[in-house]
């Protein structure tokens, strides 16, 4: 609400105009208020203004009627729900969808794809990986025709902050406790640690930018807790420090994926990466290695990801309702 | 006319046939043949297929009735000529341009830009700067409503691998010959090596991307010729090395530009870039520092940017005449 807000003239500009319809999440339960609900009472938690009554998503999208749904429930590595449900529902209730939710990708990317196109709706996903930096919508709208062959890069924030931090000294579980502190690591911190949000990260990449069949399950993948701080340190000191490095690559009709902490050289551009920065190299048939880097993500890139999907699904059209 | 026919698959997908029905240059004239030329004499070159009676663009664009023209002319850096008048009379003519020269930017992209609008064509330009890396779709296509606040990066490939050379050990003169028979400068290196090309590229960047008024000759302008070999190897040596950097940033509501050697860290993205690659650092409000890198572009990377414009030019039509 608050980037909506900050951005309302340059949506403005763009012919939009919007209003919030629908509130959901697992505290509030289920709200809409159709007329719209007023956004400095969002902003300030305030939420009486709302509908409380609805017993589930498909009654609320019928009360809020949006034209567009932000997604952002928290990620289910087994199986994508509920936010597949969600976003199925509102694809079919006529609206947009729009998540950073990675689990959507990996198990329903196609079916939501095929399901938005019928609907002659858009199901965007930009926030899903490195926080909202263009990284779909660079193959998708700015390099046309091409073919990727390879991703490599690091994309999980929370093991890069545990390895700086070890670098520097402090032990894994100091580490892991700081990162828990700062908000980015999970209460049950494996999530991270071992590997499965960078493993999800790359098949999301692989499943759309590569469009192969890959599954989570199926890419190699090994954590950063049998990594000791001496260890960690002495690599720094050799010049060869650790990353937790994703790779995918073509591998005859399949695509090949695995997550592991590697040894880089300090001529390679990921030893620079650091702290919550995140790094993707592609390799493809015109550019042999074109790299993005995101150094320092503010707050707001995540948000970014999803106004940008907002953006791309409605330009063009006049007036809006936003669940 | 190789990657067209190379990316024929892919641009049939998209509904884009295209023939090529006039062909113009220095030494060839203004050659059109409007039922189209036979591609692969085009590619031997034997261009007998073509009316050359032909006196200048109007009567070509007349002969080709073109529906998109490529101008690849090369750089003027006091006028831009003559490459904004094609551009001005392909648009007048109801083509698309789609241009690899800077020159049309930095002296005329306001102009350019509403003739193209007004007459519902596109002008567009994405291998004006790191050779078709997707630089000014990024922030058109994929970042809406984002502000850029400054710049910075390494983008003249000629002045990159004469640092690269005399860091192992050659005489600025014999790297300057050497860059002069692998085809990258030219007879008249100046155009290189005393920051031109790379103030010309900046100038681009803050045109269309901060949309300043900037022009040319206010960027603060020092070129490599005042480096020794023996201040470039022991630079790199103590780990600083040598760059050109281009830099540019808001001044209240002008932009300030500049391109010089400075010497950078070994933790700066900008060391790891060396040879014939380029990167560019945006600080924008969303996203505190955002990269590209884009490294050993391969022979089609110019051409491709050319590609990518014309697809995003046509995109939707059904049938193509391309000059």
């Amino acid at each position: 609400v608050q980037l909506l807000q900050k951005k309302s003239a340059e949506l403005h500009e763009r012919g939009i105009a919007w209003r919030i319809t629908g509130v959901a999440s697992r505290r509030l339960g289920w709200l809409a208020q159709p007329e719209g609900f007023v956004q400095d009472r969002l902003l300030g938690q305030e939420l009486s203004q709302g509908r409380t009554s609805l017993s589930g998503v498909r009654e609320w999208l019928t009360a809020a009627r949006p034209d567009a749904v932000f997604e952002a429930t928290s990620l289910s590595v087994k199986d994508g729900q509920p936010a597949i449900d969600y976003i199925r529902e509102s694809l079919e209730a006529g609206a947009h969808a729009i998540t950073a939710n990675k689990g959507t990708i990996v198990h329903a990317y196609e079916e939501l794809e095929t399901l938005a196109e019928k609907n002659g709706r858009r199901f965007l996903f930009e926030s899903t990986v490195m926080d909202g930096a263009p990284i779909f919508s660079l193959f998708r709208q700015t390099m046309p025709a091409v073919r990727l062959n390879g991703i490599r890069g690091i994309l999980n924030s929370t093991t890069n902050v545990i390895l700086s931090d070890m670098e520097h000294g402090m032990n894994f579980e100091e580490s892991v406790k700081r990162t828990q502190e700062m908000g980015l690591a999970e209460t049950d911190p494996s999530h991270d640690v071992d590997g499965w949000d960078a493993a999800v990260k790359i098949t999301a990449l692989v499943r759309v930018l590569m469009k192969a069949p890959l599954k989570v399950d199926e890419v190699e993948r090994t954590g950063i807790r049998g990594l000791r701080s001496e260890d960690v340190q002495s690599a720094r000191r050799d010049g060869k420090p650790y990353k937790l490095v994703c790779r995918a690559e073509r591998d005859g009709s399949r695509v090949k994926a695995r997550v592991r902490p590697e040894q880089v050289s300090l001529s390679d551009p990921l030893a620079l990466v650091t702290g919550s920065s995140s790094i993707v190299q592609f390799e493809t048939d015109i550019f042999p290695n074109l790299v993005i880097t995101e150094n320092d993500p503010g707050l707001e890139t995540t948000a970014y990801g999803m106004l940008a999907d907002f953006i791309t699904a409605v330009v063009g059209r006049s007036s809006l309702v936003v669940g």
